[in-house]
C-alpha cells in the first residue's frame, strides 16, 4: 500500500496509525458481518487521500494540532473513499482491486450494497466525533454529494461518443477531485495554517484530483495488468469514454463509429483495434497534456505556499502523481 | 399515501409541506439525475415515520417550536427511510413498492445504488442544518448504523430455519425499530417536551417498531397483493424467515424441512404449501400474539404521558397499526 509514502516515513507511520483505527472502527461484535467489516478494513489501497491530508496538515502550526483528532479526520477521508469504491465496484462488476479480489465479487452485490453504506455511517461518525458544529460537516455532506452526482453523471454518459472533454472533466471534478479538494483543504485547516493557506491546499488539492484522474484513465490504455494490478482496456466495453478515446474520436469520429456502435457487445479483439486507434490519433499524447495542464496549475498555487520542507514535499508528490506507473 | 393520517387533519397538511421540502430538496440541476431523483421524490409511502415524529412533537411546548426544523427534520427520517428502501429492493429484487415500479425496477441496480447513496447524503445535509452541534447527529448515525446491521444480519440469517425469534427480534430491532425509535423520540425532543416525556417516547416508538414490523411479516402471509400493493408470500422464497414461520417450525420441525431444505429452489406451489403449514400449526395467531405484547408495552408507556388530545392521538395510532391491512 505505501509504495507511494515510502519516501515520506513520517507520513507512512502516521498512516500505520490511521490504518489501525479503521480496523478498530470496522470491528464489530456482530458475529454475522464481522467477517465482511474485516475484510473492508484490510482493502487497502494507495491511501492516498488520509497521506494528502497529513502532509497538508504539516503545513499548519504543530502546537496547536490535536494528533488523534487529525488520525481520526485522515480515517473518515480514506472511509469515505472506500465505502464509494465498493459501490463502484458493484457497478463495474470489478473482480479486482489494487490486485486483491472485491467485497462484491467475495460476499455479492447484496452484501456490497450495505457493507459501504455501513462504512458511511462509520465515516459520519468519526466527522460527528471530530468537527460537530463546524462548518466542515457540510462541506464532507457536499463533497460526498459531489463524488456521488460525479459516478452518476459519468454513468449516464456510458457509451455516448459525442461526450465533450468539458462534461468529462466536470465529471471527474465530482467523482475524484472533490475528495482529493477536501483532504487538502481538511489537512491545512484542521492542522492549524492560515487562510491563505486553506484557499491555496483547495485549489492544489482539486487540481491534483483532476490530474490523478486523468491519468488513472491515461493507465487503463497504457499500462499493463502485473504493474496496475487491475485489469486493463476495461474501460471502452463498460461505456466509460475518457479522454484518451474522447481526443482521438474528436481527431477522427469515422474511425471510430464502427467499433463504437456496437456498445457493449464490442469484442476485446475490437477494444484493442480502439486502443491502438487512440494512441495513432494522438488520444494519449493529448490526454497527457491535459493531465499536464492541471498539474501545473497546482505547482503554480503550490509555489505560493510558504517555503518548507512540508512544500517540497507535497511538490515532489505533485509531480510523481505525473508520472506514476502504479 | 395518506391512508392512515386521513384521520389526522393537522398532521395530514403538514406532511403535505414535508413531502414538498423533499421534493425541493431532491430537485437538482444536473441533467442526468434529475429524472432519477424526481422518481425518487415521488416515491410515497405511507409517511409513517415522519407523521410519528410530527404527532409527537405536538407533546411538547409549541410556544418554543421552530415549525421549519421541525418539517426538515420530518423530511430527514422519510429520506433516511426512502434511501434504505431503494437499497433494500435491489437486494430482495423487487418489483413493486407501494404499488409504484422500484427505482431499481426502473432504472437499474447500477443506478440504485448511487440513487440510495445520494439520499444518505441528503439526509445528512438536513441534519447539519438543523441539529449540527448537537448529540442528536449522532444519535442519527447510530441509527442508521443498527438500521443497516439489522439488514445485514437479516441477510446472514436467510434460509435459516433454526433462526430463534430472539434473533429475529434482535434483527428487527435495528432494521425497523431504531428508525421508528428515533422518529418518536426526536419529536418529542425537537417538540421541547420534557426529559421524561423524551424517555418514555423512545420506549414507545421502538415498541410500535417492533409491532409494526411482526404485523408486516404477518402481511406476507395474510393479505392480498390488492390490499398490501405488493406481492404476497415473497419471504419464504427470499429466505427471509419471519416470526409466522419460524413459530410453525418450531412446532413441527419434521413438516417443513423437505420444503425449506429446497431453499431458493422452492416452487410456487411448495410455498403455498408452507403457507398453509403455518397457518394450520399457529403461526400466524402466535405471531399476531407477539405483536400484540409490543404493542402493549407501548400502550402502557403511553399511559403515562401527561393526558392530552395528542396522547389519545397517539394511543389511537399504536392500536390502528395492530389491526392494519394497509
Amino acid at each position: 500500500m505505501l509504495d507511494l509514502w515510502n519516501h515520506y516515513p513520517i507520513i507512512a507511520r502516521k498512516l500505520e496509525t490511521v490504518n489501525s483505527l479503521i480496523n478498530q472502527r470496522l470491528a464489530t461484535q456482530n458475529n454475522s458481518v464481522q467477517d465482511l467489516l474485516a475484510a473492508c478494513a484490510q482493502e487497502q489501497g494507495k491511501l492516498l487521500r488520509p497521506g494528502l491530508f497529513l502532509l497538508f496538515s504539516q503545513l499548519g502550526d504543530r502546537q496547536q494540532q490535536d494528533e488523534q483528532q487529525l488520525f481520526k479526520i485522515a480515517a473518515s477521508l480514506e472511509l469515505l473513499h472506500r465505502a464509494s469504491l465498493i459501490h463502484d465496484d458493484i457497478i463495474d462488476d470489478s473482480p479486482l482491486r489494487h490486485g486483491t479480489i472485491t467485497i462484491q465479487a467475495k460476499y455479492g452485490k447484496d452484501v456490497a450494497v450495505y457493507a459501504g453504506d455501513l462504512l458511511f455511517t462509520v465515516f459520519f461518525q468519526i466527522l460527528i466525533e471530530t468537527m460537530n458544529g463546524t462548518p466542515y460537516m457540510e462541506y464532507n455532506a457536499a463533497s460526498m454529494k459531489n463524488l456521488l452526482l460525479g459516478e452518476l453523471s459519468q454513468m449516464h454518459a456510458r457509451f455516448d461518443k459525442a461526450q465533450t472533454i468539458g462534461e468529462y472533466l466536470e465529471n471527474i471534478k465530482g467523482k475524484t477531485a472533490a475528495l482529493f479538494k477536501l483532504a487538502c483543504t481538511e489537512g491545512a485547516h484542521f492542522g492549524h495554517a492560515d487562510k491563505n493557506t486553506v484557499a491555496l491546499a483547495a485549489r492544489i488539492g482539486e487540481n491534483i484530483g483532476i490530474s490523478f484522474q486523468i491519468f488513472d484513465d491515461i493507465l487503463d490504455y497504457d499500462s499493463t495488468a502485473k504493474i496496475l494490478k487491475k485489469p486493463v482496456l476495461e474501460d471502452i466495453g463498460q461505456g466509460v469514454y475518457t479522454s484518451p478515446l474522447l481526443f482521438a474520436v474528436a481527431e477522427h469520429p469515422e474511425k471510430f463509429t464502427p467499433y463504437l456502435d456496437k456498445k457493449q457487445n464490442i469484442t476485446p479483439q475490437e477494444i484493442k483495434k480502439v486502443a491502438k486507434l487512440v494512441r495513432n490519433y494522438g488520444g494519449l499524447a493529448q490526454a497527457k497534456q491535459l493531465a499536464r495542464t492541471y498539474t501545473e496549475k497546482a505547482l503554480s498555487d503550490i509555489d505560493q505556499l510558504p517555503h518548507s520542507e512540508t512544500t517540497s514535499k507535497i511538490r515532489k508528490i505533485a509531480l510523481v502523481l505525473l508520472k506514476r506507473n502504479f
